[in-house]
């Protein structure tokens, strides 16, 4: 039977909105944002798109209009009751009352500012500037929206049942992973491929398919909307816009060199267990662990964000031993551009060694790469960036110079302050 | 939304009826029971089922009382109103009124006559006895309901989205197979594949994937039900159980021998064109051609259903020849075993000298090879034949040795009255 009602209902969408939401975001936006509302609430941000694959020209496939009406939808999305509901009654981490009274209060206040949306040599210049709790909560429905618009644009030509058999292969793609990763003893994977997703629907059905595939293996995802509806664990910690921020605020060289450290020490106010994860890439690994205080060696684990993975987390192992800690103890997760190779890499050369924990993104939900003709579904890198905080520029070095952002003369001070030397290029895919 | 009344209309079933119509059947049996209807009405024939692949022991992979279920259902059947009208009002092969009224009222009367079911050695010992037009009609449905019985069985344990990705890799492997066939200049193909499909969705599937992904290339299919809903050509002509029947009612060895033309002149006096295809091989192709009639050589094509398929083309390439016929202006239908590579091959070696034309039947409609474990899914090859003829026994000889039927003192007469050699024997896969 045909339901009339839900037929009638889709052909009158104006838009079929992607973002639907305000909590189809990443949990560590959401833990950041109440660190920032407490402790940085005036900051004035401004967040940057930046397309790091310059050959996909985005505004020469994506309409303006069709751009201006997603971002438009997104800014009438307040927080639902039930999603209020959520935040502050569920367990975050083996906590509850994760989110503080006046942040939940703030947060069903919230409207996301407006953007600033201009088109450049083929790409989209789209801006947010204002208040950084508020402006940070574009980042991630910003990258789903140009994502999905994209995707939209390659599929819309499509026949029906090429289209059925493009998600049946991606379907498959996605099946023959968890095949893989099923046989690997103690596994613990994460869903971390919100910005970067095919689509919100797929995304859903990626984690679905997971929680039945590699059931405890499959510990959560990073996406809060579906978290609550599929009722598992929400995933995250913090991200490189704090230590960004910070450092742009630095009055000094010596107030930069601290940045880092102070990002960590308000969030050791604030969390424990296994939230007290070090990302410490932001402006090098290796000067970030030689030169960090006594008490960030207690945190459970590091997150490893760019350069050679088991470099970077052979660097934790030797720092912790060094400074008489077990390893097997702590916590490594892996968070850059991870598929089912590289998983089963690292876990066979860590497993036993350090607790290993997977942040899989952009190749889980959305590995639509060899689907079509051109490739024009594959993911692509892009990103959405504090660029500056009160006026002045922020910088990001990480250990894979290929991402580092910032004025020159900016990145040449942040690596003298920061003791960064050589490092080695890395092709950026996603 | 959810469609309440679906839902529970879906929950109240007693059972999932795998055959739903009478016309959920290949076209060429109702070709076939109209013309018994006419010449051999009151024939007592018996069929029964024959699982040719022994190492599949359906009687421990099926249940008894859902088999039994789905075969009553079957019995409950009517010709609707609906498909009355389609078949006495459509033009099928360019011909109005192909089902003549008298032929009609008694299909519209009909019900399918009992069955009769054993177990033996693991095996089912399905048999139908009665008139030949009622008793012929049950062959498709009955194959067609055990081999989705075997499929559930398989099926049930599996959980939501394993058999959501068990079916995007069914469609992906018949889509490849599309991405193959439709750079085949002049292609033309039909499904064949109702009596061994996977199930009706998903042999209604494979057509409607076709006809989007082959355009005027697929040509129809052979399943009226489908062909009516999705609107395109019905296909088919005759088969093995005409001159298997003509030649077991025959009383003497003379008699015998004109038995497979005795079909084709019964059927001469009722169709033209590309419904006059011979289908030489029940008794050996290479004696039908040397001894048929010289009316035969009009006919329009032969179609090929077992033994060396190129063999067997060149065979009736060299009898038109031979006969003073231009090959390319006969039809040339391969029907046997057919998947992707062997089109590709036979249509390279026969377009152009005659015209090609595919009847693609198990392998497109039931290629679940390689998909579950043990390939527990994979096609076999399940019969359902005339085994005898008013208290004799039938034969079929065929052009392979491993497909002949009957009593081994049965098939020595038959031998030796059409003239058999030595024959080459092939795997029957399907």
């Amino acid at each position: 039977m045909v339901d009339i009602a839900t037929r009638v209902y889709n052909h009158k969408w104006k838009i079929d909105p992607i973002v639907r939401s305000l909590i189809d975001t990443d949990f560590y936006k959401l833990l950041m944002c109440q660190s920032v509302f407490h402790n940085k609430p005036d900051t004035q941000v401004s967040f940057s798109l930046i397309n790091r694959t310059k050959t996909i020209r985005l505004a020469e496939l994506i309409d303006e209009g069709e751009l201006r009406e997603q971002l438009d939808h997104i800014r009438t999305l307040r927080l639902s009751r039930g999603e209020s509901t959520w935040l502050r009654g569920n367990m975050f981490y083996g906590k509850r009352q994760m989110f503080r009274s006046d942040f939940m209060e703030w947060f069903e206040g919230l409207q996301l500012p407006p953007y600033h949306l201009e088109k450049r040599d083929g790409q989209y210049e789209l801006t947010f500037e204002g208040a950084w709790p508020e402006v940070m909560l574009w980042e991630v429905p910003a990258l789903a929206v140009l994502m999905e618009l994209r995707g939209r644009a390659v599929l819309q030509h499509m026949g029906k049942f090429e289209l059925q058999v493009l998600y049946a292969r991606a379907m498959t793609k996605l099946w023959e992973k968890v095949e893989q990763l099923r046989g690997i003893d103690k596994l613990r994977i994460a869903d971390f491929g919100t910005r970067r997703r095919h689509s919100f629907l797929w995304q859903d059905w990626c984690v679905q398919a997971l929680m039945e595939g590699l059931g405890d293996k499959f510990v959560g995802t990073s996406n809060c909307l579906i978290a609550m509806h599929r009722e598992v664990e929400a995933i995250g910690t913090n991200a490189h816009e704090l230590p960004m921020v910070y450092a742009a605020l630095a009055d000094s060289d010596a107030e930069l060199a601290q940045a880092p450290y102070q990002v960590l020490a308000d969030w050791h106010q604030e969390h424990e267990g296994n939230l007290r994860i070090i990302l410490p890439d932001t402006y090098g690994t290796e000067g970030f662990l030689r030169n960090a205080p006594d008490w960030l060696t207690s945190w459970t684990g590091v997150r490893i964000d760019s350069g050679d993975p088991a470099e970077g987390a052979e660097m934790a192992i030797r720092w912790w031993q060094d400074r008489g800690e077990d390893p097997r103890e702590k916590l490594v997760i892996f968070s850059d551009g991870l598929d089912v190779d590289k998983i089963v890499t690292l876990q066979a050369q860590f497993q036993g060694r350090v607790k290993v924990s997977f942040g899989w993104g952009t190749l889980l939900t959305n590995d639509f790469r060899g689907l079509v003709t051109d490739d024009a579904l594959a993911p692509f890198s892009l990103v959405c960036k504090a660029v500056s905080a009160n006026g002045r520029p922020t910088v990001k070095l990480s250990d894979n110079p290929l991402k580092a952002m910032g004025p020159a003369d900016e990145i040449a001070r942040y690596k003298r302050v920061f003791g960064v030397g050589e490092q080695v290029a890395r092709e950026v895919v996603v």
